[in-house]
């Protein structure tokens, strides 16, 4: 039977990019933001200098550098037993960021290959059966089934069913591969 | 009324790769490939040196000049009143040519912004109403209405609906806007 197929966005799925800011923001200000101090609010509004994310974001080697999500291997990997794993990034705005997304791929992820990655601007045109996002303009108009995974920024959206860790993924992809036998 | 979305590659198809190959072959061993010899033979066959395609797709310079192909700016800038184009390239194999691309496009394609270019691994998620592209691997299993730009290597290809030159693909196109206003 074909594998169902799975599209996973990067930055704060995958890639810890929210922790990755409180360090480089601390950095550069000597100030720890909390995560609390995060919750609800825009990535590039929620810091008490709005312009620093901007900066990071078209910083050489910040994508290179980001922090794996934690549980994010050990997720993939068994996901990848019963699903066909697509990145799906959308990376355009940041030219810089690609080869540096790329390389993190490789290092941290090397089972998926170049064939399973996409870097886009819009997720319009995605065609998988599932979708893991932080961002409901990804979700909003996806065509499959949308799972927004838990973000600071992304806490009071509900109108997605909403996993908030890796192990939660994978219990509900995994249930739905025991529906569909039991049917 | 919502606008129709058109998939369109780049190497081939926008992108003149072939005249590229045949120029650059010429500099490298000093001898002038004719088109006619390249016909029904795969691009990495077809010169007498099969290595040297393989070393120019690596080589930094090689996508960045590439020649634009002949009628593809007059076309798109037709197309892009009736429909919503994505210019999406299976590049991900040669990871050098990403930034590259992106650069050759905003050149030659400054209309077409970031939101818009899809760059991937292989293209079997992308859903578009249609796909123009000159290889059958990317057209053959697409659910849209795949269109085969036709490029010396594929000229022996039957099975897709086949588009000489890019006046063609608009006359096409355009038709079934008016085949959708008839019914």
């Amino acid at each position: 039977m074909k594998k169902k197929t799975i599209a996973l966005d990067m930055d704060n799925v995958i890639a810890d990019v929210e922790s990755h800011y409180i360090n480089w923001y601390e950095k550069e200000f000597g100030i720890r933001i909390s995560k609390e101090s995060l919750l609800g609010k825009r990535e590039t509004e929620a810091f008490p200098d709005p312009d620093a994310i901007w900066r990071f974001l078209f910083t050489p080697g910040f994508f290179r550098t980001v922090p794996v999500m934690e549980g994010a291997k050990e997720a993939i990997e068994i996901l990848m037993k019963d699903f066909e794993i697509y990145i799906v990034s959308a990376a355009m705005e940041f030219p810089q960021s690609l080869p540096e997304k790329l390389d993190w791929l490789k290092e941290h992820f090397p089972a998926i290959g170049w064939q399973h990655i996409v870097f886009c601007g819009n997720k319009g045109i995605m065609n998988t059966d599932f979708m893991i996002d932080d961002h409901i303009k990804n979700l909003d108009h996806f065509t499959g089934k949308p799972i927004l995974f838990t973000a600071s920024h992304n806490v009071n959206v509900s109108h997605h069913f909403r996993v908030n860790t890796w192990p939660e993924a994978v219990a509900y992809l995994q249930s739905t591969l025991t529906n569909e036998l039991s049917h």
